[in-house]
């Protein structure tokens, strides 16, 4: 008899299988029993007649508890009223463990509960939803920088240097050569990589020591960063708004039905199209104030003002020409108005805040220089980077993309947490 | 005109295109001027005759420096002596920058000369097929486990317990929760993911705080984990050797071209092949014997006795049920012979040593309980993984891969530091 899965049930209508999983719920008519099983691929109803079955099997019925495991047997049956389309006539039914009393059950339980047992929560229909759609946000990044010729150059996590002062990151020992840090962004890496591959991109885990206990902030979290030689900061936004089209049509088109569990509006994922709104800071200043914020120019926005910017638009907006001296070091200035940095942010709609960060590069070698003095950032930890404006620096640029709160707004979730399948906060390290 | 990449030239032929990049290499012959031009996806001849091109671009040419960053245009024709099998007639040429001195030139270098500037180092042809056959392995096994129902679960990197003593862990603050470890493996988490899901694998960086200084060790590296559930020791062995072909297949026959480059014998790849061979560890022992090697039964095989047993075969040879007391408290016993474990490595051919290292995990709540007394390990810190035990346990297998030193193995390379873009060992955090 052939093993197969919930989800494969249909290229096996009319013949007898074997599935094996756990309880997800049950109940019984006169002398019928109904047994809802779940093995992480899909849920299906099984019926178990008596007379139909060996007793021994039918008798276990009383002793599976929620989440107990077992295996089951029986001929696939279409049925467009089941929930998957399809049940199981139950032949043979074999117990593997009857679960102690499971901890969640149907009733609502407070979130620091469920989040205690993230081992057990994973296994409940929201929360396979959001993992399976953060699976194919995943691999859609990776398809569509492979498609394009980029070449991932994996960028490393344990650091040398505390770029950008060490109040944010997170240290260790290392051996006999001082202290290193947990990555915050594998962006100069890429850019090394950019030098050598034309196109690359990093994605892996990042890190950040904040003391942010907001709804949006994880302290350890996945991020996408391509890096591309010679691209200026247009066609990084074309680069930018392209890549969020892919990502999001291609999960609208493989989860429809997760995000339908998920009860996520789809509205404003289906007009993730380019071309996305452009504008610059001072635009968007403008739209901040005509809606009455008390904004001072100069300033970075913050999540209300992200919020009220992003409400004028019926999908993400790119803003870009931010004032230098709130953006990193390594960004180009604006050769019209060395006060505006060539950088951009894409605001997600509906208050999910910055998706994406993003900038065009310095490139030449003294303004650099004299920007790491600026920035009061040691230069010799910054050498090798100085190096790549030394032999044959190009106009590059590139961007970073937060997968965990893109996986939160894609789901439409209202707290990061439930983005990962181990969140990390700063009250959080457990399980 | 069109901008395009080197690799994308075969759609071009007899139209003008635009290509940007570096100096490769550089000659001349009477009015004809030769430049190698590297873009990162390839490399092709560029021929400017005097006379043909305006003089400012003939003139560049003495400018143009190895590693000098420049934009060409010219005709695209085809020509079968050419490397790439094409070569650009050039029409105009922009010179970017004139790279200072390149500190690599063909001559031979020092290996500490090189990795000190593994950032220009990256530029090498050597180090490009290496670094495009690594991000087709990591391709490969995505697909593999996407391709088969496998939900990715990334585990997290920070973790609470220092499950296996400290002394092998990197440790870090956590805000006002005591210490955190960066993860060793992502299987414990990964083994509730499949509790979940059925069948799932985590893939991301994990971390070895050991003072090893071998070829074969980094601090820092990748490694995939899958996680079955209903999985015995035999289907984890099935698996196994199906995942191998797989990502040793799709290698060859998508990175030939990088193979030839790095001069690998193929012999080898080309037999990777399921069924692959299956021992037992008292077999293994017996080899050794036979081949002279004083080997003492329940002691865990070194390098060397590595290499021996892997001598004996064509490919990757499995070995299973080894000494329980060399192997992890979570692996499950030998009902037949307990103080075996239901554990299994595959060691790959020409000395590479351990590929993947896997076994069945053990189930029963009360053995486990057992088994964490008997390891010293403290049992408050594995509650939740208990509780996998208490609420449906089922048989469950699952494997790891390093991904580094399974480029090593299929480049053929000598030290493990040339796998990763940024290598990290005892000695090295730098750049």
């Amino acid at each position: 008899m052939v093993r197969t899965y919930v989800e494969e049930l249909d290229s096996h209508v009319g013949h007898e299988v074997r599935l094996q999983g756990w309880l997800y719920n049950k109940r019984s008519s006169g002398r019928i029993r109904f047994l809802l099983l779940r093995d992480g691929t899909g849920i299906v109803q099984c019926v178990m007649a008596k007379g139909q079955v060996p007793e021994e099997a039918f008798a276990a019925f009383d002793r599976l508890s929620q989440e107990s495991s077992f295996s089951v047997s029986g001929k696939v049956r279409k049925d467009d009223r089941a929930p998957g389309g399809f049940e199981l006539d139950v032949t043979e039914l074999e117990l593997y463990q009857t679960a102690a009393e499971y901890p969640i059950t149907p009733k609502e339980h407070g979130v620091e509960f469920l989040v205690d047992r993230r081992h057990l929560w994973l296994r409940s229909a929201r929360q396979h939803s959001i993992m399976r759609v953060r699976h194919r946000i995943i691999r859609a990044i990776r398809d569509f920088f492979d498609g394009r010729g980029f070449t991932l150059i994996d960028s490393p996590i344990l650091t040398p240097a505390a770029c950008e002062g060490t109040t944010t990151l997170f240290e260790t020992d290392y051996f006999d050569l001082g202290k290193a840090y947990l990555t915050q962004s594998g962006q100069l890496y890429a850019e090394a990589g950019a030098m050598a591959f034309g196109k690359v991109y990093c994605f892996g885990p990042t890190f950040r020591a904040e003391k942010s206990k907001t709804r949006r902030h994880l302290t350890e979290f996945w991020m996408v960063e391509p890096e591309v030689a010679f691209c200026d900061l247009e066609q990084d936004m074309d680069l930018a708004e392209e890549f969020l089209e892919y990502v999001v049509q291609t999960v609208l088109k493989d989860r429809a039905e997760e995000l339908k569990t998920l009860e996520r509006n789809m509205k404003f994922l289906q007009n993730v199209k380019k071309p996305l709104p452009r504008i610059t800071y001072d635009e968007a200043v403008e739209i901040l104030k005509k809606n009455g914020v008390n904004f001072e120019w100069g300033n970075d926005f913050g999540g209300t003002d992200e919020t009220v910017i992003s409400q004028q638009f019926d999908r993400p907006v790119m803003v870009h020409h931010y004032p230098a001296k709130i953006k990193a070091f390594y960004m180009k200035r604006d050769s019209k108005n060395p006060d505006l940095a060539l950088a951009v942010d894409v605001l997600a709609p509906e208050g999910y805040g910055e998706l994406i960060g993003g900038s065009q590069r310095e490139d030449d070698h003294e303004t650099l220089v004299k920007r790491l003095e600026e920035y009061n950032l040691p230069r010799e930890a910054f050498e090798w980077y100085l190096d790549l404006r030394k032999y044959g620096s190009v106009p590059h640029s590139g961007f970073g993309l937060g997968l965990e709160r893109t996986v939160a707004w894609i789901c439409g979730l209202d707290h990061i947490r439930e983005t990962s399948p181990f969140p990390r906060m700063i009250y959080r390290i457990t399980p």
